[in-house]
This record gives C-alpha cells, sequence and structure tokens, in this order.
C-alpha cells in the first residue's frame, strides 16, 4: 500500500512515519506539511532516521496513494479531506473536524470546512466501530482524551449499568499539545510544573465524549477536568462513576475482560495492578483497571500514549482495518518500557 | 530561640534547616538523625551551606534547646516526643503519630508508641486552629494532602454548604514519599512516567482529611486518590463538590476571600487564573481557584508545595504562633517561581 | 533605591524581579518590556506573586530611578543605555552588548547600537573588577558561560601558570536560552535529551572569554563547547588545562582559597567534593573543585546557577557594589537546595 | 533458538528482553535473577508485556538454551561463566569481568572471578571484532562509555593519525547506573541537576578504553570525565584530539564514510548535523559527528543509548554475528524518537 502522511513535522505525524516506515504491508510514504518547499524529514526527527523529503501542500494532488492521514489542525484538514476523498483516496483525519455532529461542530469550533463530508466520516474508536470502519472513506480519528475516556467506561454504559455524573480528572503529558512553538509549553514553564487547564465544561474533547456516551447510555453528564504533566508523552484517567446496581470488582472486572477478549490492545489489569503511562509510551496499548472504593463508586484508571492510541497508533490501527489486514498489523512493537 | 531538628537528613528535615537558619529569631540550630556518629549535614546537601553536624539521637538529651521539629516516620516520632515535652521543649511533629484520636490511629496504623500524649496535641492546621496552637506543647504537623484538601474545602463545610460525596483526586511530586533508597523511586522509574497508588479508599492521609472534615460537617464523605507526578516538589489537588444551594462562582469566591482575609499564605486567585505547582515551590503560599462546571459541580484546584506549606513551612508557621511571632517570620522568601 | 528592570517577562528578567522585591535596600520597582500596553506581572509569574504592572518601553522616560537593569537582547540594549546614563541612571546591563572591545564585538555580533559608551562600561565580573565597578555609570554584565570559566580559570591565569590549550566542556540549562517562544526549547525537544551545540569555536561567549583572559595570561588558547541539558537552571563547566609547572592539587587548592579569601560567593570545595547545579540553583554562589588527573593535567569543575550569578545574581551584587552596599545584600537567601 | 537473560530485572536486562522478544529467530526465552523464588516479570516491567517468569539462579542448570546473556554485577557473571560455557552454550557476558587483561582486571576491580576464561574471551565491539566474534564461546560485551569512544576514535588511530592527549568529556542518562536502590540515583535527588563524578582518572571505564586503543596506536593517553544527566537514557561523548597531520573536516569525514561503509548502525553525520541522545534512544545506532576547530583540534561528538549500542543492543548485535545472522536482525526498530 501506498500512504500519505500530511503534516509530517508534527509530534502525531512523526509517530505516523515512525509506525508506518516499519509497517510491513506499506510499500510507500509521502510525507507532506504546511511549510513552503521542500525540506528534509530528518533536520526535524534526526532519531528517526528517515530518508524522505517532506513536500509542500500544494504537491498533494501530485502523488498517488491508497491511503491518507490528515494531521493538521482543525479547520484544515476539513479543507484538504474532500478532494483525496473525490480522488477515491481513503482519508484517516487526525484532526476534530469529522468527529461531531455538524451543529455541535460549529458550536465548539465555528464554520465547518467541509459540512457536506460530516455526513459520510465514521467515527475511529477501533474496538466499537470496527465494522463501520471497514467499509469508510472518512475516518474521524478521535482524540486522545476521548479515546481513554470512552474505551474506559462504554463497557460499562453499554450495559445500562451507570448513572448520574461521571468525573473525569485526566492527566497528558505535552505531545498533546503540539509542535509549534508556544511559551507556555517551553521547558522551561513546564518542568517542575503540574497544572490544571480548560477547568469547568470548556475542553473541546467534552462534547466528544458525551456525544459517543450519549449513543450507549441516557441520562449521564460528563465531567472532564484536564492536566498538564511534566512529561512527553502520555494520559492517565482517574474516572469516578456511580453504578445503577452493586457489582464486585471481580464482576465489574469480567464485564471488561468478556468486552474486549478479541481486542488485543486492551489490557484489564489483574488485581493489584494499576495503569502508569510508561507502561503505554510507544504502543497502541491501553491499561485498564477496576477498583471500588468503600462507599461504592467505581475507579477507573486508564492509561494511553497519546501518541499512540490516542493518535498515531489508533489510525494505523484504522488502516489496518480498512485494508483488510490483521488490526494489530505493524503495531505489535514495544517502542520503550520505562 | 534555640531549635532542633530531629531527622536532618530527610528532605523535610532540610527543608526545616533550609527555612531555620534563615529565620530572624532562630540563634541556634541543632540538627539530629537516626545514623550512627556525627556526619556532615553538608554531605547530604551541598547547596544549603550550611555548615553543621548531624548528631546521633541518643544525643538530644545533652543539648538545650526551646522547639524540636521531628522529621522521623511515624511510630518513632511518638517515641522522641514524650521525653522532649517531659523536659519543656516544644514539640512540632511532623510525623503522622499525633494527627489522628487514637482508635482510629490504631486501625490505620497499629499500636500508638505514646498514646497518652494523643490528647495534648493539637493538629496543626495553623490558619484553622491558630489560637489552640498559640499554647500547645505537641503539635501534630498535618499531613501535605490534608492540609491542600482541608484549605480548599473547609470554608464551605463549616458554613454547612457541602453535601454528599467530595471526590478529591490530588497528584503530587515524589519528595511526599521521603529520602530513604526505594526502587520505586528511583529516576529511571519515576521520570516519564504518571501513575496513580492508593486508590480505593486505602492512604492513610484519608482518616486524617475525614477526621477533620466532620468537626465541621456531618454526612460528608471523601473519596481521595492520589497520583505520582514526575517532579520533586508540589501537590495539585482537584476536588468535586456538590453545593447545598446555588452560588455563583463570585459568591464561593467571597466566602474564601473572607475566609482567609488575614491569613497571608493563602492566594485566592482571581477568575480566569489556575494553581500550578511551580508557583508555590520553595513557599508557604497555598493558591485556590474556584470554579463551576455547567451542571452546578464546583471545582476547586489548589496547589502547595508538599515540603512547605504541607511540612516544614507550616511546621515553621506554627512554631511562629507558639512563640508569639508573626506568623509569617521568615517565611517570606520566595525560593522559586517558575 | 528605586531601580527599574527593563526585559521583565523574561527569565532573567524575573530573577532579578525576584532578588530585587526581597532587596532590603530597595524601595520602588519598576518593570518595563518591549510589548504593547500594560500587562501585570502575574500573568508572566505566578508564583513571584507580584503585584506590579509591567509597562511599554516608551513609558521609561516617564519614571524616576536610580538603577537600570536591562535584560534586553543584544542590539537593542545598546539602544536604551545611553538615554539612561545620559539622565544619570546607573545601568547594569545584561545584554552581550558592552562586554567586548568594539572591533570584536563588530565581528560577532554586527554594527554596535551605541559604540560611544563601549569605552565607558565596565565588564561587571563582580571579584575581578570591584573597584572599577563601585564607580562606573554603565556595568557589561558578563555571560553566564564567561562567568562560569573566568572565575574557575584566571586565578591561575593570572600567576602565569597556565600554557598551551584551554578545553572548556560546558553544559546550561535551557533558560539561559530565554524565554521567547523556540520550537527547539519545546518540553517534547528538550527533555530526555541531551545535545551539544555551537561545536568548533563559534558560540559567541568564546570572544568573551578570551578578551578577559587575554588581559591577565599571553599566549593561551581556548576550546569552548557548549551543551543543552534538560534540566531549567544551572552551568557545570569541565575545564582542562596544562599547567606550566608542577603544582599539587593542595598547592592549586591554596592559591583559590587565598584569591576568594574575601568572596563569600565562592566556595572552593574540599576534596572528595565535587559540583553540582542543584547545589547553586536559586543563588548567586560558584562551586569550584580542583583534581588533577594521573598524567599531571588539572581539571576543575565549576557550578553556578546561569540565571543567578551568571545573570541576576551578579547584576545585583554589580548594583551592591556601585551603591557601597556590603556585596551580599540580598542575596544571602537560600532558594532551593536540591 | 533459546536464549537465557540472568539478571532480568535490571534495566540492561530488561531491554534484552525487549529486544529478544520482538527477535524473530528467538524461540525460547528464559529469564532469569539473583532473587529468591520465581516472580512475574511483568511486577517488573509492565510496560513490556511479556508474560514470563524470572526464576532464581539455582534453576539455570536445569534449562536448556544456545546462547546465554549474562547482566550482573562484576564478580558475580564471572562465577556463572564457566559453567555455561563448560555446558556448550555460548555466553555473552554484559559485565566488566572479560573486558581486560587478568593484570588490569585485578588492579581495578580486585581478585578475579574465573581467571581461567580470560584468554577465550572476545571483546565484543562488534564493528572491530566481528570476525573473532562470529566464532567465540564467551564474549566480553563492552562496556556503555567505551563503546562511545572507542567507535568514535578508533578510526583515526587505526590510521595512526592521533597523538597525545585524548580528552573524552561524556555525560551519561541514569540507566547507566543500574537499578538497585540507592539513595542518590533518586529521582529526588538527580531531576534538575547535573554533576560529574569520578573526575580524574579514577573510573573503572578508562583502563577498557586504553586497553582497546593501545592495540592500535601507541602513545596515546586518554582522560576521561563521566558526568550524570538527569534523563533515563542516552550517551553523548564530546572528544578533543589532536591530528599528526592537517585533514580537513571533509576529510577525516570520508574516513569515517570508508571505515563504516558496511556497518548500518554506525551514522556519520553530515556537515551542519549534531548527535542527540534522544536520536537513538531505545536503537543500537552510533551517531558520529566531526568537527574542527579554529586552532585545529579535532572535536568529534558521539551518541549511543547506553542500554542499546553501549549494552543489551550491541549484545544482541553479537548473538546474531555468532549465530551466523545478519547483524541487524531484529534490531532495525524504532523504538522511540524524539
Amino acid at each position: 500500500m501506498k500512504v500519505a502522511v500530511v503534516g509530517a513535522t508534527g509530534y502525531t505525524g512523526a509517530e505516523l512515519v515512525r509506525l508506518l516506515s516499519m509497517h510491513p504491508k506499506v510499500s510507500g510514504l509521502f510525507l507532506f506539511s504546511r511549510g513552503d518547499g521542500e525540506i528534509d524529514f530528518r533536520q526535524n526527527f534526526l532519531g528517526l532516521d528517515f530518508a524522505g523529503k517532506i513536500k509542500p501542500l500544494d504537491e498533494l494532488a501530485k502523488e498517488e496513494f491508497d491511503f491518507s492521514f490528515l494531521a493538521l489542525p482543525h479547520g484544515e484538514s476539513g479543507r484538504y479531506a474532500g478532494e483525496l476523498v473525490r480522488r477515491g483516496v481513503k482519508v484517516i483525519d487526525l484532526s476534530a473536524d469529522f468527529r461531531l455532529p455538524l451543529a455541535v461542530y460549529e458550536k465548539w469550533y465555528g464554520p465547518h470546512p467541509a459540512p457536506e463530508l460530516v455526513e459520510i466520516a465514521v467515527y475511529g474508536l477501533s474496538e466499537y466501530f470496527s465494522e463501520k470502519i471497514k467499509t469508510a472513506r472518512l475516518i474521524a480519528n478521535p482524540g486522545c482524551y476521548p479515546t481513554a475516556f470512552l474505551l474506559a467506561v462504554l463497557p460499562l454504559a453499554e450495559k445500562d449499568l451507570l448513572q448520574g455524573v461521571i468525573i473525569s480528572d485526566m492527566k497528558s503529558g505535552v505531545t498533546g499539545a503540539g509542535r509549534s512553538a508556544k511559551r507556555e509549553m517551553l521547558f522551561g514553564e513546564v518542568a517542575e510544573n503540574f497544572r490544571p487547564y480548560g477547568v469547568g465544561g470548556v475542553h473541546r474533547h467534552l462534547p466528544e465524549m458525551e456525544n459517543i456516551l450519549n449513543n450507549y447510555a441516557q441520562g449521564l453528564r460528563v465531567i472532564f477536568t484536564p492536566h498538564l504533566i511534566p512529561m512527553k508523552r502520555g494520559i492517565l484517567g482517574t474516572i469516578y462513576l456511580d453504578l445503577k446496581q452493586n457489582l464486585s470488582t471481580e464482576e465489574l472486572r469480567k464485564i471488561y475482560l468478556n468486552k474486549f477478549h478479541d481486542n488485543p490492545f486492551i489490557k484489564i489489569l489483574p488485581e493489584g495492578y494499576l495503569p502508569e503511562t510508561r507502561a503505554v509510551a510507544g504502543t497502541n496499548n491501553v491499561l485498564i483497571a477496576l477498583n471500588k472504593e468503600p462507599g461504592g463508586k467505581v475507579i477507573i484508571t486508564v492509561a494511553i500514549d497519546n501518541l499512540g492510541k490516542g493518535a498515531a497508533g489508533q489510525a494505523v490501527q484504522n488502516m489496518n482495518l480498512m485494508a483488510g489486514l490483521d488490526e494489530t498489523c505493524g503495531l505489535k512493537n514495544t517502542g520503550i518500557y520505562f
């Protein structure tokens, strides 16, 4: 297969390059970015040792490829997705442009760049929508926080076991904020610091969480607080839920083990283990632990790599599904582990 | 005043040395630790540039001082507190030994090393118990997590504005775990990692939070989840509360501003600001922000330095109160700020 | 005294604000930056808890003050220095504009913004030029790397004990690169990375080192390689020297102890101790260790805080000298120590 | 092939497990450590997702395998190597026990645990000794610092282009110090700190560097200063050399390109590029840049992953050579890259 990565100078784009350059079924890899002129990929990421050039976006039409990953800011992705879909290229969009119903999108993001495509987009939460993904022409790859949240919560929601308010206290490494030069993301500002942001229902991943959750259960409300961790990769979510009926930790764990029985990336941890971000860095894995506190609330802790299952890893998993490959193809390596 | 720091090779002990060696009213500083023989303080903390020796504990009886800070593990502190109190030395104990009613202590920690002293100990949350602190002979200096939690929550609890379950999702830098050599606290294990621990109501700071909270309000329950941040100093708490009546953020802020009007270390942040740990590193300050989410829950975010207001800073503040000094004496320097 | 900090949103400017706001002789502090309009200092550095405003540079003429610290990029500082000097304000310039002879400056930096002032500027290496500093109207505050290098090497150079090539392998935390938003200084680029830069005699601090060194000894050549450490504050230099005559480590140490006998910030470490950056963070101290290797070369290791003795700390020390104060005034606090 | 990793709870052991569990020719993997009883590997390294058990060393004799990696402290490795060699197991020893001539070993390390094996051991610097490695029964896998140093310097030494003193200023992440619990390696001690250690010719990797170097060139002397970087993985060496004849940077680069033409892990960087540790993290790659400074000295900068080419990666490369496989087998994945 030939594939294109659009936005190859960012962290998500580079992680796509890492995964796709090791993928056994990928025979051609084209890189593009919004910059002017060609640039050596290696000037951006020496460690990837990838000898290719990154081309400007106006050369997108000149190359032939089967799949295209769009790792651009929201609003920009939508502008390119339409042309690619019309050319017959399968598109996996990693921006927010196709994750929400049109009206919700426009409330949170403003005018949509390609409203006519919203209907054909399939939400790419691989474990939940694999059948639709297999035949999709345009994938809305989920946000990093919603991926962690939904995989942790949907198994209970779809069994109608939840009620009331779900509190999702989530923490992320800095690469979730992208690679453009912002003062607040300087090492001098981030190191030896931990801080919340977007407190009080204002983060744009909240409607994405609620939108999918509402497909499975009614009457639930989500409170979501993101925080910035002084580290590069990883999301850790601590989620507090109320059950409609009393289930033991062991019964809860069985629900998850059954649900994800055929999903090799989802690891339901045995008793006594808790997720940690280093254990998923560089992988497409999702670690989930289930605990109850003395008063009966369920506490789910979940860890993903925001660039792995939270972005590039899940995008490649979706490409595998669309291409009829095993979903783990090219995703089994352990990047790093401590 | 002459003061002793017992346990001067740990992080809390060293922070006490830093603060006391800059304190304008401290004229003599004696250091002790559980090790054998004398050791140069500078071998442990070159940066403090403090020329003194650390002596073994069996020399505690040979020196004269007015105040003694015990920065020893729980169970050990209690053993030394009694003798010091009997000598007429005022004791500020930074262990957990005198923070809880006896029965609660023994449930969580086992047999008490000095049960006869529990009754005379005063809980050293300076802003709430200053009158008792001024005349106390033995202070139970609060735990780091409870300090952040209680200062964030008590102003609403004491006005009977809270109901139901309080969720306290808290995150701490590594110095809270002490300075003894443990594999799990190695740089190689902690860096580029974020993890929860003590999930499900098992952390020993939970009964301390509940015990004080219950003095001010009935029927509240606390869920407390601690997490480890890859950084050295700082606690950030994200606390979710339900109000009994509908109050605006501005009304809430007024309650806090009134409550802490005369407490110079408590900073109630104006709208648009959120606490961050670097802003309190090296200080005795407490930053508190009040937010409401669309559904009406209150989200309080709070930051302290776990070694400052969470340990050594508050201990010196308590010494100031006990000595009739201004409570900010020796605590106004800004150690570091980004 | 009333003082102004020009460039108060950068790291050096903010460190000046920290030190000056705790300085017992500073009664007024005016802040300026190159931005438009007034901004709250606290929006930049919440942790400093400094309630003042930062004003635009065109208001510089409206305020009265005795000392002015210029923490601006080279080329900019020179533009403001002249006007201030003419007003009778004493100027301490932290840029490179007045550190070099005019011809050398123009070779490395291009046209000089205020060539007429170069002659009156005094190089502010406090321990070496204190007499000139006391009466200066314009101080060229030394660069961070040259400060560490010169204090480590000059005691031997001025006794004509050195020969040949001096290799200065130096490592710095990121704040030396300033606070403007650059991709290469993002946390995601710096963390878990260590890299050299400016290899091969191209760093602009090299002529500054050589220029001062040549005042004290002839025929020496310096090779200087800077590196970037994944941390915020601190410079560690490892310097390799050839002696003209055979001296023991103890004899070398005596030379330094004698030289710096009356310089309280310079700490010559006893045998068995080595400098480390955490031991100087937040201070104006300089730690120096002297070692010889089996073949006879001297290895000097030196640590400073690049924002302390390497910038703001030395600038305040120079202000103290100019104002006839004790040079340690306001500089004795230990900010942090591990 | 079946392989054993002895010492699987340390960082080097775990990196071996990571690489060997992804190796296409490894069909069985046995883990051992010095602890008592069996332990789950996952309890040590959750992220590796390796389901096996670690067995105590006394079960080493009960299992059959073709290769054995010894990742034990020096002195311990030698005790097990003999028995394994006699059993016909090929041994790759990652300790220092077989890296030095016997007399040199005993001077630096004390009595040798298996002196009779020293003669049959082959020094496993893959690019230099591949022919001997292919038929060896016992490999002394090189130290991390010597690997970086020798690959950077030998191409010039073996052409007799060097003279005088070679200064090797090297910096390493913390995993080089192993995973046992030591106070000085706690996160609280290492983070935001940079420090030299072993200054003045006392580090045990120095005789290893000199011993190999002397095989290729006479009359050279090495000064080696190690430093500790606040990060997990990576070594960066800055090496200062004097040439016997004047060669341009381009001529130097050609020598290296020719030398390592068939060595896929060695990357000689083009002009304008410098090595950095993140670019080799998780790989077996070696990045080398060649620069000259104005006075004619050559400055070589070199980066490796201390756990990759500096330990486990080179060990697997040596296994590949011994097994007649392509030396890159199982070593081509990019673990992480920024």
